[in-house]
């Protein structure tokens, strides 16, 4: 018990459930002083909420956050920042179909396993919901960060089979925002895009890969040898729902390569004044520890567990059932975990930031 | 900083530096009452030691284990077990090459730039030598969960291009320790065999993955939101040396299926009498917490970074120059990785197993 | 920073300013399935509250709390419990006068020390109105205990020099809540009283000290070495705003005894069943771990810093200023200060029954 | 379970057992490049040792330490410090007659209730044996506070009734090792030393108190709301063996002060060219955090339960029983719990130093 706090002097504790009175998070150790940007906090909410587009779900949450403590004339106080979404959805009667059944490759079955109880009101703590919370933190985090020229950039690169096949320094950037998708290239975009309708069209979901890139980390963020900054990477991103795995640097393809093709040579950057390395399958990290340049990796998310069409399951008592979705499909999280993955990486760096 | 203790409940502090006077591990939190078999723990160390076979690195560490506390007339205590393994090899001559300069992919230059210091004999703490404290914690870890009839068995699944396609479930796990790749499939082991005497031949490297398999986990154990089980087991493995990802049940694969492939249809179970899915595409865990079923994931291994070729690189002052490894030529550390995995599965294993 | 959570398995967290939106908690690690008594929650903050009662200050604040998370259908989820108290005086008008004066003995020149910034509204985060959020927390950690048949009961033993002899044993604490000094003696209370009264005429201040007792705590509690039972009580105590000591058992008076003296024989209780001691010097606990005795503790309170009469002191800048106490006059924090004690308590014992 | 270590960022983490092969402890996150003084750690080993007096224990232990990891050519590399101390008494024949009797007021009882196995060589990890480990490890604390210029001084104020009254800046702490009672006042030494030296010869044992001063501390250690520099130092204290009390600043007598005595009115100290105040009853602690006064406290030992005189107890079975305590007669453990006292303290202002 007690998992629901993440990181060490930049920490953050989340709360609430689908289908309660709201969500949200206290920040503990975020220094004082930081200029304290609502609307940009509201701005990376409103990239994660439901209904931003019609590849997402269509359910309705307007994910208003209010701010209960730690802000003061504009400017963060060095004490505990509490922030508050209250859900507009609180009903339970859509779920009553949940009550005693389980659904196929969610939680249901597991928390009531390990609690004994089951908040089955859509999911309860185990939603989707709950990275709304991660989203507002990770904001926090990124005001933070951009004051020392840290930039954390995610997108879409795969989607079912569609995969893009550029290196990130190949894309443009300011593409991403630009599409529902969140992929760079606008062609393999709007490929994508049809792919997740034709999805949605069968009731059906599917998965696919975010990519995320960091650039700005000096040498030096890292805590060996349990505490590396590419482990801690990926607990967080392994902590978000439907996420499977988690590769960085040059990741399950770096064991094609050989050591003498694989090792970053290094050589003086005459340009940045500094020593660099000529490739970076280390993914900027050597040892555990930042190197300087680019963070980059991959997180691989399943295909949403709720979907259309019925399925085979058993209710608590082991007796056969069917279960169909209803309400709110989501074809593909893809687009939507494009901020979350930006927010957990941002509280990691933070987090390590901190202890440099 | 302060970042060699893994684990709540069940938890290690590790210590010690790559020719220092040894390395070891504090456990705090093992139960008391636990039989403490030494054999065992020398066993598992033998099987992480250098010069085993020759397709590892020769270099000579008998890795004898001292018991320095926490067991009494052959039992657990419940206070702190102190292991300790004196290095042999305490010289610092063999190095004295590195003093100025950065090996390739090496920590090096990560820790000179964190430090400020660098211990230059074999690369100090950032030395693969650290693993021996997490084997022998982990051994300690298994004698915990042996008793509560929890098995975990990792393998080398794939070495570069080789890659071992049978599922888990086809493999005789026998026949991992009966060839020094620790493959359990006695031809591709040959073959992989093969691949390491030839890269070894070239003074080159190689990388891999081992895949590792847990049973007997009983459902309940895992702590959302941010501890999950795999969550936790992802950070455990990308802290080991040379890990470059991690992934569960269907891993990066599960990106191709659609949900209605990848969910796993619950039933009830008649000879387990209890329930069960029909699939395991989840990897034992739902919503970060174990669901019964096998839990099972891979970690890939980039090759190693000394290599017996000259690389370019550069001192600490950033003039160019030449480095070539010498000394300890370890061509593949899968084999020896193989029961690393296991000692950090157990570990994490045997945290969430206090917890519950 | 980040000091702003206390406990392990049953771990706390709070935020919040007076004059802020709110305050409040978020409990994680609560087992499930407990009933969730929000009467019960609503009196412990009442016993809290400000203008309870005529000798402690006159502050208006209803704190009435709000459950964001962490409750369904009448009890605990097993996922975190968010109480929210809204803050009714969110008026920083009052405290013009401290923007640039420090207020001695308070915390204005410390925090502004620390983070540079400070949030001058009736003291922001320093401000006892934190304690809220603790009585709070403490009412859910006693929901928990009252199910193994823990009590916490504690009460006012001492007014400046009016010091209550009886040993606990001798008192009859039905008497507590019957006055608003909260001592269980109704002579010394009203005497109590009397001091209280006068000493507020006088637009001063006075401390004491609070008693509590802790009964039903089986044997086997506590975590040596560190984490003994009575150094985590103590720092929970020290953690209260005005407190300067602590001691348990025989505490500071223990001194005056010889081992032969000191010392609590064992014998075997026929009407218990089990080993007890004869006399309880040790206050309940014995190498750190409770031993089935009753635990007892006091704790002593310096006088409130906020006092009616002129004081010399200086501004931010360092010249010299005059500063009088206005508004909140609260000539002795002892009765209010008992729920928070015991708050503290429960959250302690709470915390190392999950341990066990 | 898993109380054995201490501190955040500077974190220690201590085994061993009385009579066990050794003990030690690992010191985490200790900044890199600090001078390592391995004479100086041996002088505060030499300060806590048995048989340095004859007031104190006769029992022989060399205490010589191993510095295991962490230093390289003289200074501190980053990396984990491992101390280990062997012990030179492992026989467990002295011990015998405890096997199945439960000495009065000491942990014997406590720890088989919670362990279900007791370690009756000398108790184990229950003896004050373990404060060797912690002396160690605030021998290295000390080395990074005196780059900073912040000392650590505490001596024995009080022995039975004897009570030293001076405030401790009318004394000469140059005195404090000029005699076996650690006292600063050379007349009431003698008279503390006749006393213990009575107290002995009956075959008895007697407490006091011990008193600490740091100096230069600058303003903003501290991490309120929980983690309050005073309340860390409460833990700290509390948790070294046979501590009863703690108290800082005015302390248990703050409460026969009214808040206009009270109070420390700020001044602009012209000398200091800073704020400071007049006087310090703070403790130089407000609101938890250090002001830049001297921060002061006090710390209550009971006599030592091991007395040479027959006392009633039990067995494990409960049968009544008489012990005598044999060996090692400790009248008085003030003396030697002064460097014990001091390297908590240590402890606790290196890690919240770390965390400015």
């Amino acid at each position: 018990m007690a998992g629901n706090s993440f990181g060490n002097l930049f920490r953050i504790s989340t709360f609430g459930e689908s289908h309660g009175v709201g969500i949200g998070v206290v920040i503990d150790g975020c220094p004082p002083n930081i200029v304290f940007d609502e609307v940009f906090l509201q701005h990376e909410l409103s990239r994660r909420r439901p209904g931003q587009s019609n590849i997402v779900t269509q359910r309705k949450e307007a994910d208003e956050v209010t701010v209960l403590s730690g802000v003061f004339n504009g400017h963060t106080t060095g004490t505990p920042i509490a922030l508050l979404i209250y859900n507009q959805n609180q009903r339970s009667g859509d779920y009553d179909h949940n009550v005693q059944t389980y659904r196929p490759s969610h939680a249901d079955f597991t928390y009531d396993q390990k609690y004994g109880i089951r908040d089955y009101r859509g999911g309860g703590r185990s939603s989707a919901r709950e990275t709304a919370a991660r989203v507002a933190a990770g904001a926090v985090a990124k005001m933070l960060l951009a004051q020392h020229n840290i930039s954390i950039t995610a997108y879409v690169s795969q989607v079912g089979n569609l995969r893009l096949e550029q290196h990130y320094s190949q894309l443009d950037f300011a593409n991403i925002e630009q599409n529902p998708v969140r992929c760079p290239d606008p062609i393999m975009a709007q490929k994508m895009e049809d792919l997740i309708r034709e999805v949605r069209k069968q009731g059906d979901t599917i998965g696919g890969v975010v990519t995320a890139v960091i650039t700005g980390v000096p040498a030096g963020l890292g805590e060996p040898v349990f505490d590396k900054l590419h482990a801690q990477l990926g607990k967080a991103m392994l902590s978000i729902n439907a996420v499977k795995g988690f590769e960085y640097g040059s990741g399950f393809d770096g064991v094609h390569l050989r050591g003498s093709e694989h090792n970053d040579l290094f050589y003086f950057d005459e340009h940045l004044q500094r020593i660099a390395t000529r490739t970076n399958h280390s993914g900027g990290i050597q040892g555990g520890i930042s190197n300087g340049m680019d963070i980059y990796f991959k997180v691989a998310f399943k295909p949403v567990a709720t979907i259309m069409q019925p399925q085979e399951t058993v209710d608590s008592a082991g007796n056969a059932a069917i279960i169909t979705g209803k309400g709110r499909h989501d074809p593909c999280v893809l687009p939507r975990a494009v901020p979350i993955v930006e927010a957990m990486a941002a509280l990691v760096i933070a987090d390590f930031w901190l202890m440099r």
